[in-house]
């Protein structure tokens, strides 16, 4: 099967639902414009089809490996790297002043799109990197910036996130690594840190660690944490990479997915040496890193919904191809395309819808990112930066929770050969298991929902959102045309749903957080499902005012879409208001002898 | 992770969902009683959990191999199976006339979802040959039971079902496999199967294949297809082996789980002496393999619950060992079991009642399939029918439908290590992904249930089955507890959607199938999850009864389990008409280009 990066819908969904064109407008941005746009989209569409896209079977086949500390990853990985470094599509939305080009995180992020399409498993990659720019960029000091921000722009050098270890996950406050202070201003780092993705390989020079830890005077819990640079290889004042620092490779992990992205146990310090420099301030590295964090989240968001793509396109060339029965009761003549059945073509519909819904969810999250950062004035940054706050859980559980649905729905479509891994639908299912767990599980997004996002202004951010959302609902119902008019008070209806489910829950959380915890879930999944229903509302009404300007097919289809899933998705709003609020009382303690018959 | 056969879950099932005292009550079985299925389940436990349980993950990792034509089992499969056999459980429901033990099918069922869980990909071998003993017992000659039924019976020689085709798989019109008379009552098969599980081996000292291929004077389609025995070697009248059919093994299948469990490409007559006997009448092989269909299909609901249960008890354990975390807005202190979390909770009891409800459904219907051929008069044995018919299509597709969702839960559980191999927890959701597949995929079920099975009376199976909803809900109303009103009021509310949705997909499908089709998956989860409440229903009804009588922790917690599941999932019910009800205008035909962005 070949990929084929949906450079149409990644440009309409950045226009019509996103609100891309906000930042053109914006003037933050020189020569930014519709077809500077689409001459980017166009020109990694070549790379992630050509180079990218072909590795993905491969990756996962032979994966990577480890011997006597290096890791070797699959075949091509790192001819595909290099392509992607020297297009300097790494660089794309970093400060001039660094190599970058200058341009809106929200187009890099659709380039991002376009290349875990391609492979995943090489493109969790340069995640890590681009987030760890992030982090330089906003607690580095000078000489940090200045050696390591321009290969790290670049992409020659790789970054990556050390946060876990084996008794600190999702809770990191009891992490033990730590750093001692050598007298000049450097550290000697010591511990083991685990899931540490691309923490070893073979494609870049050198690899940057930005590791978690604690100083010797560190106060307990998450407040004791800082934040320290630790390369692979020592670099020089000058830039010229030195000795090898004391990081060693001790293992990579056995996965059900992502089998060419290299998941390392590092271990820092064995032989005492492991040098590193601090980021930022003391016991601000939770603080700090949850700059990178955020990334993460929105990229995990966006992988998922490209693995979703993928496997939403393999599914339609195969429904297209294999021949398999007849139409309800036609008994003879020639067998017809399985995509001829309505059942086939109900999932075909339903992997599209949460495609695209969900890109424009994540879009939509980047761009509140870019406005937060260049609005002209100082409240309309605010309510960017509210807007990406809200949208951040959302973009990175809603996205995934809809890909492990949609990546399995094409296992379905290929029947039997869906569970032969030979037809590559399988390793879509379980490549994108994980975007539902790294980064913070969903269940923790769900919590940061109704805590802390809830917790600002009691509800404000969800409210403005419903506003928005009523906006378009409003402008779809005016519309002459009795299909829009139907999607506008579903939706309507549906965020009149979440109004009320929304003060259940700001309440719930001020009296008696168990009970909000208990249907924090499913308040997410339902906010979740109307955030979808509205961004393909959004590209329906765009859909159905420039149809007015004469028919196009494709503009049809998104109407179809939206159609779709009001009909047949945004049900789910009203029927999770029980679940959320159901209380603690619906989740008694529960003793294991209860539930092991 | 040690796995336990839930006796207790299995005999509440029994009794309080499944209407098992029935068949107790029928007299149709000698010295059937409580304390015999108590003992009955308690000693295959033993077998379950010591013997098979521990071979789960080395099936997996090892998986079976095929060289030369040879399929080789992992190790201690094959001596498992000899336990099995030894043990006298492949004989358990057969008549006592080819060394059966005559008790119930719906007591085999509760034995095999005892040896499912334990390890599926051995299990799946034996589905396959209680599946052929049913069918030889309904279609078999004389002399084909005499010689092969007492073999097969004991499981001393195992069977297969030689049905898919590549160009033949959902739709069976086009087999090409055929079939020539030699004269003297004997035939030569020539022709490619695929997917043939257990298809070859080596726990057996002979397969016995029920082959599906075409006379030379057939007609074409369906109608045109003749059931034949085919054994691996070829057996004397005396029953004695002779030498090799001219049948190869010439692949086996790379896939996503079941990776003990060969699935084999079988070549029929390669050098044309490969020798068969007919099954049954001439042209009437697939309304014949339609007995071991259905069967099967019960197995594949039956599996799914299985390693549900498995993922479920992993999780719980995992849950109650792993810290993670504080309640809640406490910093400080010890961190607290994950079980401790409102969030995690939450997915075990899901788990749990995905996984109860399930198995109420599965039980019931294999209740029903005995009480079709044993309950006292002809209208007991017709309603009993009847309702085996209607709930074949759920307890396969609703119960593996509910099993994804189950496993993927116990992944998430698990957090990251959900993800790393080691844990086991990403096997259950690869080994069961097969489930909503074979034997019929989910959406065949859903046109079997709204095509065949709403035809029969025009909804009459499903207005009955709704009869029986109603006057559990009654009896729940008219208790003095208000969860359990509560709980009856839910019900009876979703008994009246899914007696509205009934009315219009009877009528769609009498006017227009192709809006029938377009909400068939729908309707069935509909049904399954009204389903799933009232056999949880009918426990807490049970259990609320016996409690009068005395607290009890156990029986508090099935009501506890329906209780959750009212509140939580069963607004679904109301949430899919809308989807049910969109008729296939909400799925216009697709053009690829409206769906390649």
């Amino acid at each position: 099967m070949t990929y084929h990066t949906p450079v149409r819908d990644m440009v309409f969904t950045l226009n019509h639902m996103a609100g891309f064109t906000a930042l053109e407008k914006s003037g933050a941005y020189e020569d930014l414009n519709r077809e500077l746009v689409e001459a980017v989209l166009g020109e990694c569409a070549k790379l992630a089809d050509d180079v990218f896209a072909p590795l993905n079977r491969q990756g996962d086949v032979i994966g990577a490996a480890l011997e006597k500390g290096e890791v070797t990853t699959p075949p091509g990985f790192a001819n595909a790297y290099q392509a992607y470094v020297e297009g300097g599509w790494n660089s794309l939305a970093f400060p001039t002043e660094y190599g970058g080009q200058g341009l809106p995180q929200s187009l890099a992020l659709s380039v991002f799109d376009a290349f875990c399409g391609g492979c995943l498993g090489l493109s969790m990659g340069f995640s890590l990197t681009t987030g760890a720019v992030k982090a330089l960029l906003a607690h580095g000091s000078p000489q940090q910036k200045e050696i390591f921000l321009p290969k790290l722009v670049s992409g020659e050098w790789t970054g990556t996130m050390n946060l876990t270890e084996p008794q600190a996950g999702s809770d990191l406050s009891d992490m033990r690594t730590k750093a001692e202070p050598i007298g000049d201003g450097r550290y000697k780092i010591s511990g083991n840190k685990i899931f540490i993705s691309y923490g070893e390989h073979d494609m870049a020079e050198n690899i940057c660690h930005l590791v978690l830890a604690r100083l010797p005077d560190a106060p307990e819990g998450t407040r004791g944490i800082s934040m320290f640079l630790v390369p692979k290889f020592h670099v020089g004042a000058d830039g010229v990479l030195g000795e090898r620092n004391d990081i060693t490779c001790t293992g990579i992990e056995h996965k059900m997915g992502q089998h060419g992205s290299p998941t390392c146990s590092l271990s820092f310090g064995d032989k005492g040496e492991c040098i590193g420099t601090l980021i930022g301030k003391p016991h601000e590295g939770l603080k700090n890193m949850f700059v990178m964090m955020n990334a993460a989240r929105i990229d995990v968001g966006m992988q998922s919904v490209s693995v979703a793509e993928r496997a939403l396109q393999m599914a339609l060339q195969w429904a297209g191809e294999r021949q398999q029965g007849r139409s309800f009761g036609v008994k003879t003549g020639p067998q017809i395309a399985i995509i001829g059945h309505p059942d086939v073509r109900r999932m075909l519909y339903l992997m599209k819808a949460n495609t695209m819904a969900s890109r424009g969810l994540c879009y939509a999250t980047m761009v509140a990112w870019d406005l937060a950062h260049v609005a002209e004035d100082e409240a309309a940054r605010k309510a960017a930066k509210e807007r990406e706050e809200l949208l951040t859980p959302l973009a990175k559980a809603w996205s995934s929770d809809r890909a492990n649905e949609t990546t399995s729905l094409g296992v379905q479509i290929h029947g039997g050969m869906g569970f032969v891994e030979e037809t590559g639908a399988a390793q879509n299912m379980r490549d994108v298991r994980i975007c539902a767990i790294y980064e913070g599980t969903n269940g923790i997004q769900a919590i940061d929902l109704v805590g802390r996002k809830l917790g600002m202004g009691k509800g404000k951010l969800v409210y403005d959102f419903l506003d928005d959302i009523r906006a378009n609902a409003s402008a779809l119902k005016s519309a002459n045309k009795q299909n829009l008019q139907m999607m506008a008070a579903a939706i309507l209806s549906a965020a009149d749903e979440v109004e009320k489910t929304t003060k259940w829950m700001v309440e719930a959380m001020g009296q008696n957080p168990e009970d909000g915890l208990a249907g924090a879930s499913a308040y997410q999944e339902q906010l979740g499902d109307l955030a979808g229903g509205h961004f393909l509302a959004k590209g329906a009404l765009a859909a159905a005012q420039q149809i007015d300007q004469g028919a196009d097919d494709y503009l049809q289809s998104n109407i179809a879409i939206a159609d779709f899933y009001t009909r047949t998705c945004l049900g789910r709003v009203q029927s999770l208001s029980s679940a959320i609020t159901a209380g603690s009382e619906a989740l008694p303690q529960i003793k294991p002898e209860f539930f092991i018959g």
